[in-house]
C-alpha cells in the first residue's frame, strides 16, 4: 500500500480535481460492464487529525453528487450481530462510491477499549482477520475497499487540544476517549497497529499534505478498474454423488402413526423455536416438487405468523445484481431476530447460477468459501443455521409434476422452468454433491432428507430441527 | 365496504384456494402494466380474536411465497417521526402483497392509551384523517390498502381468557392492556370505532366464519385491478409566470463585500444548523447551471461531513418506479435526523416528469396535494423544510454553459440533457409557476432566488436559511 507514499508530491489543484472527476466518471460508467466496480472508503484515525476536513476537501474536488458519505455513531459489538450487519445495507452498487466514517474498525476499537467488557488480543486479532476476509469477499464481488488512517503525533494532538475552546473538548466527537492521557493515546496507537498494515496512513501534521495525500489515495483507487476473471486454470474436483442423492430412501410411514407423530412434533418444534433466544435460520434447497412448501407449512403449524418470516428467493433484481451476490441475504438478515425461513437460499450461487451459467466458474468456485465465512459469522453471533436438502427420485418427481398439473389449485406450482430443470437432473446432482461436500460445517450442517415418502420426510425434518436446537 | 358481508357464505376450501391463487397471480402479472397494483393489508383487532390464526390460514390457502407478513412491536408516536415513517420502507412493489400486523392504527391506539401522555379526541381524529389521506395517496399510486378489524365480544373474550393457561396471560401479546377490565375493553372499542368506518370488521366468534370472511375480503381486494386514469376532464388552470421567474433580478454584489459577508454568514449558518434540534431538510430546484452545487458548497462550508447528507436526485430506478413516486424520498428521510440537503427533489414529479410526460396529467395534477401532505406530515413532526427555486435568465445560462464547456474540470457538468432542457425553457417556467402557486405553504415556503449574479444568490440563500431557522 505504501508505494504511492514514496512517490507523493503536491499536485496542482485544478489538475487533481480534473483527474478525480475523470476517474469518478470512469467508475460510474463501469456499471453493468465487465470491469464494473464500486468503491468503499473506510476512514478512521486520531481525534483532531482532520478526517472531517480532508473529506470535506475531497468532496469539493470531486463531483460530490456521486460520493455518498455515511457517518453513524459507532456500534458496540453485540452478541447477536456480525460486525458487518449494521453496514451491509449500504454497500454501494457498481459505479457508486461510499465513504464510511464510523466503520467496523471504529466499532472494534470502541468495543476493545470498552471498560465493562475488555477484549483480549486473541479475540481482537480474530476480528481483524474476519474483517479482512469480509473485505476480500467484497473486492472479489466488484466492491473495492480502501482504508485510510489519519494519524497525528502525541505532541501535535496536545497542541491542537490546547488551541481548542475548552467548552468544546467535552464534545461527543472526542469519542469517549481521554486524549489528554498519554497512556490512552499509546494504547490506542498500539491497538490500531494490529490492523493498519494494509491501510493508507496519512500524516496529518500539515493540512495541505493531509488533504492531498488522502485525495491522491482515493484517486489511485478509483483508477484501478479490475479485470474480473471468468476462467479458472485448474480442473474442478467434482465430488462424487452420494447414494442418498441418487437413490433417496423410500421407506413409507404409516398414515395413522404419521398423524399422531406429526401432531406431537409440530407442537414440540413450535415450543423449542419460540423459547430459543438465538436467531434461527431454517433454509431449504432441493429438487423441484421435493416438498419444501409442505415442510415449511408443518414447521410453522403452531407458530404465530408474527413470530417468523418466510423469504422466498427468486431471481435477483437488477439493483441486486449490481452488488455482491450475498448482499440481498445480508439485508434479509440485517436486524431480523426471531425465526427466518428460506425457501431457496444463497446456495443458488452454486446451484442454479452455476448450472445456468449466471455465475462464471471463478465466481461459483469461490462462493463455497464465501458462504462458509458468511455462515460462520452468523453462527459466531448467536444465529443457529439449520439447512435442508430435499432429495427426490426422478420417478417420484414426475408423478408429482403430473399430479400438480391435474389438480386445479396446484397447477400454479408447475412452470416451464420446472421441466427445464428436470432435464438437467444430473447437473443438479453434481452441484448438490459439491455443495454438500464443501459447505457441511460443524456450525451449519446439512440435513439431506429423502422425500419420496412425504410423511417420512416431514417427520424427519421436524426431528432434525428439534435435534439441532437441543444440541447447540 | 360492508357490501360483501351481506353476501357472505362459506365457500368450498378447494374453490376458495383456487380463486385466491388465481387472483394472486393476476396481481403478480399486473406488474409494469397499465393496471398494475400492489396490496397492503392492515390487520388489527381485539386480543384473542384470532388474527394470527386467520392469517396463518390465509397463508395456507394462498401461494405463501408471494405474501409477505410484517409484524413489528408497536411504535409509540415520537415527535420526530411521522406515523408512516417506520413502515415506508416496506411499502410493496407492484405485484406484491404485504400484510402488516402492527400498523399505524395499532400505534395510534397504543399512543392514545399510553398513560403518561394521553391523547385528546381532536388529536386522535386528526391522526385518523392524516392516515386516511396517506392511504388514499397510496391507492392513487397503485398501492391498494385494505383494513381488517378482528372483533370479539366482551363475553367471548372473557371465556377465551378463562380457557388460557394463566401463566400465558402475562405474555407480551396481551399488549399491555388489561383485557379483564370491562372499562378498558369498552374504551378501546369506543376508540377504534372512531376509525373503523372504512374497515372490514370480521366477527370472530366462530373460527371458520372468521377465516373465511377474512380470506374472502382479501380475495375481493385482490380481484379489483384498477384502471389508472391518465386523462383529466377539466382544463388545467395554468398559473401566470411571476416576473421573478421571467426576468430574475441582476443586482451585482461587490466582490470584496461578498467575501466578508460570505465568511460571516457561512459560520452563522453552520452554527444555527448544528444547534437546532429539529430535522432540517434544505432542498434545491431550479434551471440547469443556476448554481445549486455552488450554493450547497457554501452551506456545508463549516459543517463536519458527518453532520449532513447530500441527496442527489436522478431518474428513478426500475424498482423505485414500481412504488409510489414519493417512496424513494420517504426512504431517504425514514430515520435521518440531522441535516439533509437535496440537489433536486420530489418536485421532479411536477417539473421534469410533467414536462417529459413521465407522469400523465392525472398524476402530476394530483401530485401538488400529495406533496403538500407529505411536507405537512414532516413539518408536524419537527422537520423544518427550506425550499429554494434558483431562477436564471436564459442569457446568463447560455454564458455558463459555454464557460463550462471551455473549462476542463467543469466540462462534466454539461450534458446533452442540459441543451434539451434549455429548449423547453417556457415549459419549465410554466411548471415552476404552477409549483410555486400550489405548494408555497406556511410550513414549507418557497424561496425564489435570482442567480444571474452568483454572489447575490449565495448571500441570499444563506440569509434565507438563517431567517427560516430563527422564525420557526
Amino acid at each position: 500500500m505504501l508505494e504511492t507514499a514514496t512517490e507523493f508530491s503536491i499536485k496542482d489543484e485544478d489538475q487533481l480535481t480534473m483527474e478525480l472527476i475523470e476517474a469518478q466518471y470512469t467508475l460510474k460508467d463501469s456499471r453493468d460492464r465487465k470491469n464494473g466496480k464500486s468503491l468503499v472508503i473506510l476512514v478512521s484515525g486520531i481525534e483532531l487529525a482532520g478526517k472531517g476536513e480532508a473529506v470535506k476537501q475531497l468532496r469539493e474536488w470531486v463531483d460530490a453528487r456521486y460520493l455518498t458519505v455515511k457517518a453513524d455513531a459507532p456500534y458496540l459489538f453485540r452478541t447477536q450481530q456480525a460486525f458487518w450487519q449494521p453496514y451491509a445495507r449500504y454497500i454501494p452498487a457498481e459505479g457508486q462510491i461510499l465513504l464510511i466514517f464510523g466503520n467496523w474498525y471504529s466499532d472494534l476499537l470502541l468495543s476493545a477499549t470498552h471498560v465493562s467488557q475488555p477484549m483480549d488480543e486473541g479475540m481482537f486479532d480474530h476480528y481483524v482477520q474476519s474483517m479482512r476476509a469480509y473485505e476480500q469477499d467484497l473486492k472479489n464481488n466488484h466492491c473495492d475497499v480502501i482504508k485510510v488512517w489519519f494519524d497525528l503525533s502525541w505532541k501535535s494532538l496536545q497542541k491542537r487540544l490546547d488551541a481548542m475552546d475548552p467548552s468544546q473538548q467535552q464534545w461527543q466527537k472526542l469519542h469517549g476517549l481521554d486524549w489528554r492521557n498519554k497512556k490512552h493515546y499509546d494504547s490506542l496507537q498500539k491497538l490500531r497497529q494490529r490492523f493498519t498494515d494494509d491501510w493508507y496512513v496519512v500524516d496529518c501534521e500539515d493540512e495541505t499534505v493531509r488533504n492531498q495525500q488522502f485525495a491522491q489515495h482515493v484517486l489511485h483507487a478509483l483508477k484501478q478498474l479490475p479485470r474480473h476473471k471468468s476462467t479458472v486454470r485448474s480442473k474442478w474436483q467434482q465430488a462424487e454423488r452420494p447414494e442418498q442423492l441418487i437413490q433417496p430412501a423410500t421407506e413409507v410411514f404409516d398414515k395413522k402413526e404419521y398423524k399422531a407423530e406429526l401432531k406431537k412434533l409440530t407442537k414440540k418444534v413450535a415450543k423449542a423455536l419460540t423459547t430459543d433466544n438465538r436467531n434461527i435460520v431454517i433454509s431449504f434447497e432441493g429438487m423441484d416438487a421435493a416438498g419444501k412448501g409442505g415442510a415449511i407449512k408443518r414447521i410453522v403449524k403452531h407458530l404465530d405468523p408474527r413470530q417468523y418470516q418466510i423469504h422466498t428467493i427468486a431471481a435477483p433484481e437488477k439493483y441486486e445484481l449490481r452488488r455482491p451476490y450475498l448482499w440481498r441475504f445480508w439485508n434479509k438478515l440485517d436486524n431480523h431476530g426471531g425465526i427466518s425461513i428460506f425457501d431457496r437460499t444463497w446456495y443458488g450461487r452454486v446451484l442454479v447460477e452455476r448450472i445456468e451459467g449466471y455465475a462464471n466458474p471463478v465466481e461459483w468456485q469461490r462462493a463455497y468459501d464465501e458462504i462458509n465465512r458468511f455462515e460462520k459469522n452468523l453462527s459466531d453471533n448467536q444465529t443457529l443455521l439449520i439447512k435442508f436438502w430435499l432429495a427426490i427420485s426422478p420417478e417420484e418427481q414426475a408423478l408429482r409434476f403430473k399430479s400438480r398439473q391435474e389438480t386445479p389449485h396446484k397447477r400454479f406450482k408447475i412452470t416451464e422452468e420446472d421441466w427445464r430443470n428436470r432435464k438437467r437432473w444430473d447437473d443438479y446432482l453434481d452441484a448438490a454433491a459439491d455443495m454438500l461436500q464443501r459447505t457441511d460445517s460443524s456450525y451449519a450442517p446439512w440435513h439431506v432428507i429423502a422425500t419420496d415418502d412425504k410423511y417420512t420426510a416431514r417427520i424427519e425434518i421436524l426431528r432434525a430441527i428439534l435435534k439441532q436446537l437441543k444440541a447447540a
